[in-house]
């Protein structure tokens, strides 16, 4: 008998629903060991997917799924999930290239509803179902699980809103680990911890619960009661009025890990009208003793030994992006005090966790707020700070709005930091940051730059503190660089000439910010195996575009391709060819960047290569096309 | 003695602060008056403004503006404070061109501090500002005006959390009238009118009022209070515990009209600490009688009759682009129970009335909450249902991240109808729908197309109904058509082939959407004034785009030029520079459209020829371009 003889049984959630709620611990624990045996040899989300075993246990045992609707906010809690859902073996190659996605996905089964990625969608897709089911005069449940930071979000709360409003039947779970990636803020969170701890809560809340499950039959008494009582009165005895008062039944807070007593209760509340919210309480990383203790640093784990946990990273020798920006904002922060950082729930991901640490109330956490982060950093540099918004790419677009209105037409001094752009690898299609720059350069007064490197993305930020003049915006992808490079001499970046490498005329290669690298590695490649003589183009600055450095060079090469790491229509490369002269547009070969389709997950290498967006690729291209033209290739003639 | 005895020495605050406690009522009486005498002779926001006048003295009264800073969400109650600040006699070319902007604007008064007009920006702007002070060790007091259908929306929520979490020195009045432009709908809502109607609360409310105002002495006292009863013991006699939750302290509700009752209060508010937010209720419209009974038709009107009221519009033969939607989508509601419609707080603007009256749960009205209409609008198509997702151009860029996530990387059916799209006129600035289809272009699956007229718009509202194999956006302007208009055939709109209408080589007249009809006058007045011969190509699918047909007519002319109203870097007309081969690229003269810079207010057409679209400048500049190269012009040859 294997390892997992109960799992092993289980090809899908009717298989589960054969079982006696008996067995349901026995499940849990193999799902669990089964996740930190698979991940930590293979990588990927961890803690939370840890602390929604029982969850997903319960949910899959009590809905009918799939004909019952079952909905992930986020997703990065889905492996339970999937291993029930006939994608056991398949975990295996999770987040890897051709794999399953780490998120829900419609196209992988039926019982992934939506693909997610961004916090706080399950409730407004929760209602949307919910109503369609009611329009169209069907029976089934809906439910969806929400985390406590996810339900901070703005869209989330505007979904609560619309829920209490119009009282369909919807079940909403609250999965309350106090953790979102990193640690939680935000008043509903501090609401939420006292939910938990008030010792006159927790006198009533095994009482209150047992009791509440009972008001489908005690129900019309108690109506009439709460009526006489009043609100304020009902408040008194009945915990989480503040869902209530968004006219939720809250029902809670329970033991997220006892998987049994969750069945109970679920059991319950399908036979319950109205909008509900239960409050589960669970432990990110539960299971697994070294993620229950450092549940943020095991959010996302790389391989690593499951009876030591993983390693600590020594002093590398590569520092991230990431880490620049924490660094170089140290540098700042200790010679301005006018200077602060923003983040929405990203302390830890955006390089920030030292600064914080030093810097307690001058960086300053937002939660899972992109609008507000937004416009709270325009109202910063009006109030004469120096604010540097340190955001996500595939985050941004959910503060476009504020970009523009609370920003841009106002002309304000923010300092948009912008991680994670281009193609985002494994996290794939509903984390690609592919729409900045072409989205920002649409709003007025935002002027824009894309770092090459290291040394260009130190120079810009410290830049960027002395430029009080308007918006200003610095993009850099997931990547990192040799520690000792960033010794070397800062580059001028307040020049907007682009940097030049060579002078050959066959070709000119325009590069966009990083993609510098790719085009010096290409330069030799084809002057080695074609004999092709290039100019690389170092583009960085894109607003402003020095329109005239790029129309002589080329004017003085055949032909130019540009490189770039963004959507075909919401890229620099349409910017410059709609910039430049008609005639040289002509000289334009192609573009290589992506198309506008969905990106799927996979290594940033492997992604840029089934795009077309690899040397070997681009140079295969390049023999193919200038053959054709034999006039450009001297080796040729 | 003139009309208004105290407004007149009433120059900026400092003269109002000089007035006695018992002048204000009088003040209060001016203020309407002139709003009432000035908007009736010129037109303008109405409603609000009157429900705000109160408010507006008090605060004016009591903080030290502009030392003290004072904000204002979305702005169209901004008139009072207007004519407090310097600018009485300038509202009477409020919203015309030149004149004063109908919402705050930093360049026109150091009163002013945030150009706004979306709603739910002020509380963040609250704690920028706020947190500012704090850094920079200065004193002064913040504080911001909001509506109860403002503090609903995703981003005010999220900056009520964050401002119960930080606990800074800030002040929100919630500025209660029950409404926003339209009716109010949500679960706060409800919640707030329950702190108003309940009769516990009733009779607690004037004590506790009085009995706050004691707080900075009482405050240790009672804070011990606090602490030994808890905090639901504390939710039965303290009103607004939802504030509390959050960690604001609430105040209220007071009464908004009466200004020596507010500024009483907030002479006590301004010297507290923390987190405040005042609950005053107003009524939208106050002091003028047909406001007061209709105020969702005085949110905004046109020139009326001071004694008479607005007059009723009889059968007019124009039909507005919105109303088309409203009439078609009840053709199709009728046939269809699976065709609902979504719109964030706009059911009077997007034409959806007498729809909604009709068919209310089919009408689905989610409040000022883009984002959530959005997602909720993706898993209405999802879950079976046909929704049409009535949206602004500029607030759909709210919710554009949930258009890329929660719609198009998923090709959910959802049909987007985007209404006001490109230049706004009167709203000015923050109301330019000028993004949208850049924006939508970049994403992927999303179909877009812009209707040329009436006709247009309502075949392909038809079209949408059976298409259910992706999202498919619609666009048009603020404008209107004859009603004998729609009574012509429908156009083919299946078909992605654009109109084209003559034959001339010269010049081809690439016409995006309603510039159709710009186009085809333009092309008579050339062909009149300078014999030049046109094509006249009518482009309303932009994704799928026909780029055959279109490269076929280019290559038969010599020239061509495009017709759009958009940004330049959200055009269609980039697209189409790009899509199209390099050699037709070099026949473009130029693209009439938006340049990315702040557009200000004025009627359509002032807007449009201030930035060169008007036809007789773009006939002037084909004039002057095209006698540089005479063969172009048969004419001249």
């Amino acid at each position: 008998m294997g390892r997992y003889p109960l799992l092993e049984q289980i090809n899908s959630p009717e298989d589960l629903r054969r079982l006696d709620l008996g067995d349901l611990p026995q499940v849990c624990f193999e799902i669990r060991e089964y996740i930190i045996d698979t991940l930590s040899s293979i990588g990927g989300h961890f803690a939370s997917n840890l602390g929604a075993v029982e969850l997903t246990v319960a949910l899959h045992y009590v809905l009918e799924t799939p004909r019952d609707r079952l909905i992930w906010d986020v997703g990065h809690q889905i492996y339970p999930h999937k291993i029930l859902t006939g994608r056991r073996e398949k975990l295996r190659r999770v987040r890897r290239k051709d794999g399953i996605s780490g998120f829900p996905k419609r196209e992988e089964s039926p019982y992934d509803l939506y693909n997610t990625g961004h916090a706080g969608t399950s409730i407004s897709q929760l209602l949307g179902e919910a109503m369609a089911r009611d329009q169209l005069g069907l029976k089934h449940h809906c439910a969806c699980v929400i985390g406590d930071a996810s339900i901070a979000s703005g869209m989330a709360f505007e979904a609560l809103n619309h829920g209490g409003h119009c009282r369909t039947d919807a079940i909403v779970i609250l999965n309350d680990n106090d953790m979102s990636i990193s640690q939680n803020v935000g008043a509903l969170n501090q609401y939420l911890n006292r939910l938990m701890t008030s010792p006159l809560y927790n006198r009533w809340r095994r009482f209150w619960l047992t009791f509440t499950m009972w008001l489908p039959v005690l129900g019309p008494a108690i109506q009439l009661f709460h009526k006489r009582v009043g609100k304020s009165l009902r408040d008194l005895w009945t915990p989480g009025s503040l869902f209530a008062d968004f006219g939720f039944r809250y029902i809670g807070p329970v033991d997220g890990h006892d998987v049994v007593e969750l069945v109970r209760v679920l059991r319950k509340i399908v036979r319950m009208k109205g909008p509900i919210l239960v409050h589960a309480y669970t432990q990110k990383g539960k299971g697994y003793t070294f993620a229950e203790n450092e549940p943020i640093r095991y959010h996302s784990v790389s391989i690593f030994n499951r009876d030591q946990g993983m390693a600590r990273s020594g002093g590398s020798e590569q520092v991230g992006f990431s880490e620049i920006v924490g660094e170089t904002l140290l540098e700042i922060f200790q010679r301005n005090r006018r200077a602060v950082a923003v983040t929405p729930a990203m302390i830890e991901g955006s390089g920030l966790r030292s600064l914080a640490d030093r810097y307690p109330t001058r960086v300053i956490d937002v939660g899972i707020a992109e609008q507000h982060s937004v416009a709270f950093s325009g109202a910063l540099a009006s109030g004469g700070l120096i604010p540097y918004l340190c955001i996500y790419s595939t985050f941004l677009v959910r503060g476009l709005d504020q970009m523009v209105q609370d920003v841009g037409l106002m002309n304000l001094p923010v300092r948009i930091v912008i991680d994670r752009a281009g193609c985002v690898g494994p996290d794939g299609e509903t984390h690609q940051g592919l729409f900045d720059i072409g989205y920002l350069l649409a709003i007025p007064n935002i002027r824009i730059f894309a770092a090459a490197n290291g040394t260009d993305l130190k120079a810009f930020l410290l830049l960027m503190e002395s430029d009080e003049s308007g918006p200003l915006a610095v993009r850099f992808p997931k990547g990192s660089v040799a520690r000792s490079e960033l010794e070397r001499e800062l580059p001028d970046v307040k020049s907007i000439r682009p940097w030049i490498s060579g002078n050959g005329t066959d070709l000119a290669i325009l590069c966009i910010g990083t993609m510098w690298e790719n085009g010096l590695d290409l330069e030799r490649k084809i002057r080695n195996e074609s004999g092709l003589l290039s100019t690389v183009v170092g583009v960085r600055w894109i607003r402003p575009l020095d329109v005239k450095s790029l129309e002589s060079i080329l004017e003085s090469c055949t032909n130019f391709i540009i490189l770039e790491d963004s959507y075909e229509h919401a890229s620099a490369a349409a910017f410059i060819l709609n910039s430049i002269a008609p005639a040289l547009r002509a000289r334009h070969l192609k573009s290589f960047l992506f198309p506008t389709q969905v990106i799927p997950h996979g290594t940033r290498e492997e992604i840029m290569a089934e795009f077309g967006m690899d040397n070997a690729t681009i140079a295969e291209f390049l023999r193919t096309r200038l053959r054709a033209r034999p006039f450009a290739i001297p080796g040729d003639a």
